[in-house]
């Protein structure tokens, strides 16, 4: 059992070093990771490691590499230490990443069963995955965003129906609560039910659907938030609520669809699922039972419901099983998130390496006085402290925007100098940022300009992360929505309170978050276009004489 | 009409900007270029800027580019510029990379026609192609290793037939004569055949292709070397002269066949192409002209000669067209390069950014003191001091592995120093190099655990480059076997000759090459575990105790 080094003495030879170090560990911690006996993280198959020797290779490298030493992961296996400089991250890791012509599921697996690669998800195999509070803030801003647009404001008097309570899927049904909503979430394993109500993220589970709609109508009637879980498989459940009648507002989904071995088909048992999926029709039965499940959820739309995608391609899978309309309701990012990640805006986060919760509440504070402006950021940081159960090293996410996100990482910084923290702190985010992924059925999916699928974006963030002075870098293809269908990359910054750290936090933390201001900016954006006008992002077409975009 | 600056003073804020400058214009030079005018550097439509308004940008914010700052350029279009610092590259590109399932001509020229990318090649979009010599040496090696493995060490006493006399494959009759052989090379254009002639490469043209035949017996049978150009269409005349029974040894190809709109198939006149190729069909007559060709090439085969793919992809194309015999032969890598590539040895190249012919000249001399015990190193330096044409900015390229390539970096860097070169020099590669490119068709063909469609390989190359102090750095998808068939990174950095620059020549010369090394380690090949042993290249997995590969 592995669980990261905490306090304040090294365990290598410096903080950068000591930070990637610990936060590997952290994503294999057993409160964080959904099968750290497998090295799996979260999503299906996501890893930190690509097999036990490499993981141990990885850590003896770490703890004998100098400041001015890199170490090479490929796709998770330790295959270099190279003489760099200080400047440059001591880690670059690429995960996943496949030529376009085989970026297929079959000759992943091909590789994967030749020991050849491992799929890294997001933050898996980029050693920045924080459990289940990671997506929680994403999802809360999704809810949010939903209540905007459709329900004045708040999710109460509303029920949503969701599947899925794995690594991701998990933060649903606190997310639904804390807007105040009702959520029946659905899922095929009676542990991931059990873990959420431990976790304090699902409230009660129900004994069965009708039980569900019952408990569902009289917390709505009441006014009163309210999460349950079921046991049940979504694609029989979606069409069986739609048939009898359930009063749904909301409907999504987080199904591990994004692998057609990792959702459960209907007329397989949850116990011989392990054995079923070397099956090799499995795939495609999930995919016809995929179908199904889409079409389902389009009934409720077809009602007058609130549909959207989270993310997982579903739809995708649903449309290869012959189910034309699949998709007709739109992904969250259009319909939610894009006008955010056009102002730099994408998921910050910070964990605290001392280990220590109230470092992460001491940077709580500072982040509420730092923005005292920002009403939903503290609505946030406030329900955070209260309902955050911390998984592994105490941690903390917030969405901040271009001109944000580098001011907390200096007063961060500060903090750790001054001593007022117990120990550095690893500064990272989501790969699902505003400038730095390519996912034409997700993050860029129907961009202003038709440029979903251009993947120049991601390579060219973690290429500027990696001249800025980030501690770790990475580029993962794959992530949440499978093989073939996305390129992003990633980075964590170590604050150690050093002046040093201080100039590259500033850089990082700045051209990161400026990547999705001129990724917009390029597609036509106003918000992106405003937000370079104001805070001075330089444009090039834009300066000069006879300057055009 | 654009050609480099030249001379020691800048027009810039400082030689590693100046260096990037230079090298952009260099590239559009007409000496260089096949068509300045599109912004068409080589390789079919292979460009160094997306459109003029982009150069023109990319020049302004090179011109006020600091020491410490960064432009940003997504397929040929500058899209930022970012505070980083001097230790970080100047420019960052990522040219044509697409997402897996996206990665196909079509959506890539819905994407250029929509003005949102370009087709960067391998060194056009990364300001660092040299004309024709450029190709001339790796495809002397590679003539080189052919007369070394069949016919004693000689080409003389041999013919070989080819086709296609364009940016890359104008190269191949002199690279054939300089190894003492004939050749016989056929093109459809006639300028491509005048301007090899105009240029050295090529000796004479005959009439036609028994013309061609008669002076190729001629010139065999006297054993002297001579090179021939024929204006035909190679997928008539391959099988012409292999039902005339022309005495053929070696056969090869070089026509755009990565490109099918680049390659003219069979019934279409020269002058009609540019017409015909807006046609929805022509790309499938292209192909299955190519299917013919190689039919044709086959036949030479089963006639005994030595025939090999040289890099276009055409196998590819002929067997979409339905020839199930195109893979019968093998491509140039697996064949004759790959035990190079092991060794971390591939294609260094330098240009002298004072112009001045003396600073190659100097440079040529120092690296034949440097390395007195390489003989075919010699023998490449001395005939291409007496036979190559100068293009644009002189340049030189030689083939230089593991352990060589700091070396040569560091001494250029001395002399730029000293004031024995005019100016300072740009070191770089193509991105066919050894451990710089994922591509199934060419670099990594056969590899010997099969990973060959591996692509973390080439990011991680581009990443530590981009750790190590190279002035520019790109990474770009399709080159020369085209879309969603390969991805590869390059590098190149300035030898100002500045303490500074050495030591930045030293981490990236060195770390360049090594992930040549470590791939091929990996993949398991004796030649690189054993450069690995000898040079002290790290290799994590066999480190410390109970250590495994
Ligand atoms: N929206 C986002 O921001 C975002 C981000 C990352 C990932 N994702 C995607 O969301 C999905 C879920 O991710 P995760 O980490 O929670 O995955 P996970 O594998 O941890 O959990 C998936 C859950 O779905 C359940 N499940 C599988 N088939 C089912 C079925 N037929 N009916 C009911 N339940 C079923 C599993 O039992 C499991 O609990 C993935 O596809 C992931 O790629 C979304
Ligand atoms: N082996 C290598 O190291 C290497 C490296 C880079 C590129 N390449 C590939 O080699 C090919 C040639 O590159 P290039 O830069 O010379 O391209 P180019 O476009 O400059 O030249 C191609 C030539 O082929 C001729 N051609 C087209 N169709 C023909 C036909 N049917 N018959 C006869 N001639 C025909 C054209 O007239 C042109 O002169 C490309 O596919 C390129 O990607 C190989």
């Amino acid at each position: 059992m592995i669980t990261a080094h905490r306090g304040s003495t090294l365990n290598t030879l410096g903080w950068q070093q000591e930070g990637a170090l610990r936060m590997l560990q952290n994503n294999l911690d057993p409160e964080v990771a959904e099968h750290p006996e497998d090295l799996v993280v979260y999503g299906g198959t996501g890893k930190a490691a690509r097999d036990w020797p490499s993981y141990h290779a990885i850590v003896r490298s770490l703890t004998t590499l100098k400041g001015d030493e890199t170490l090479l992961v490929q796709s998770g296996k330790p295959v270099g230490v190279m003489q760099t400089h200080e400047w440059a991250p001591r880690v670059l890791l690429a995960n996943s990443n496949l030529v376009g012509d085989w970026a297929n599921w079959d000759e992943f697996r091909r590789l994967e069963q030749l020991g050849l690669t491992m799929y890294g998800q997001m933050t898996a195999g980029s050693w920045i995955y924080i459990g289940t509070q990671g997506i929680l803030q994403g999802t809360y801003e999704t809810f949010s965003a939903v209540a905007a647009k459709r329900f004045g404001g708040t999710l109460a008097g509303t029920i949503t129906l969701t599947a899925g309570l794995g690594g991701m899927g998990g933060a649903q049904p606190l997310a639904v609560t804390m807007n105040d909503g009702v959520a029946i979430c659905i899922d095929v394993d009676q542990s991931r039910i059990t873990r959420r109500i431990d976790h304090g993220y699902l409230d009660v589970e129900a004994k069965n659907l009708g039980h569900a709609v019952e408990l569902a109508v009289a917390a709505r009637d009441a006014k009163k938030p309210l999460s349950i879980g079921v046991l049940a498989n979504a694609a029989a459940a979606i069409p069986e609520l739609l048939a009898m009648g359930a009063p749904i507002d909301i409907v999504t989904d987080q199904t591990s669809a994004h692998d057609p071995l990792a959702y459960l088909p209907l007329g397989i048992d949850f116990d011989d699922w392990e054995n079923a999926r070397r099956d090799p029709g499995f795939a495609q039965r999930s995919r016809e039972s995929m179908a199904i499940h889409v079409e389902g959820m389009v009934g409720f739309q077809q009602q007058g419901a609130e549909v959207f995608d989270y993310g997982n391609n579903l739809r995708t899978e649903a449309l290869a099983a012959g189910y034309a309309n699949a998709f007709a309701f739109p992904g969250f990012v259009p319909a939610y998130i894009r006008p955010l990640f056009a102002e730099g805006k994408g998921p910050f986060r910070w964990a605290a390496l001392s280990g220590e919760a109230s470092d992460i509440h001491k940077t709580d504070k500072a982040i509420l006085k730092l923005f005292p402006e920002n009403e939903s950021l503290a609505r946030w940081i406030k329900l955070a402290g209260e309902r955050v159960h911390f998984q592994g090293l105490p941690a903390r996410i917030c969405w901040l925007g271009y001109g944000e996100r580098d001011k907390a990482g200096l007063l961060f910084n500060e903090m750790v100098s001054s001593g007022e923290l117990a120990a550095p702190l690893a500064i990272g985010r989501d790969h699902l940022d505003s400038g730095s992924v390519a996912s034409p059925y997700r993050e860029t999916e129907a961009m202003k300009d038709g440029s979903d699928a251009i993947a120049d974006w991601p390579l060219l963030n973690a290429l500027v992360n990696t001249s800025s002075g980030a501690t770790w870098v990475s580029i993962h293809h794959g992530g949440g929505v499978g093989i073939g269908r996305s390129i992003h990359a990633g980075q964590v910054t170590v604050a150690d309170g050093t002046d040093l750290a201080a100039q590259k936090l500033e850089r990082v933390l700045t051209n990161d978050p400026g990547m999705g201001v001129i990724r917009h900016v390029d597609a036509g954006y106003d918000e992106a276009i405003a937000v370079a006008d104001n805070l001075g992002v330089r444009i090039p077409m834009t300066e000069g004489d006879n300057a055009q975009l």
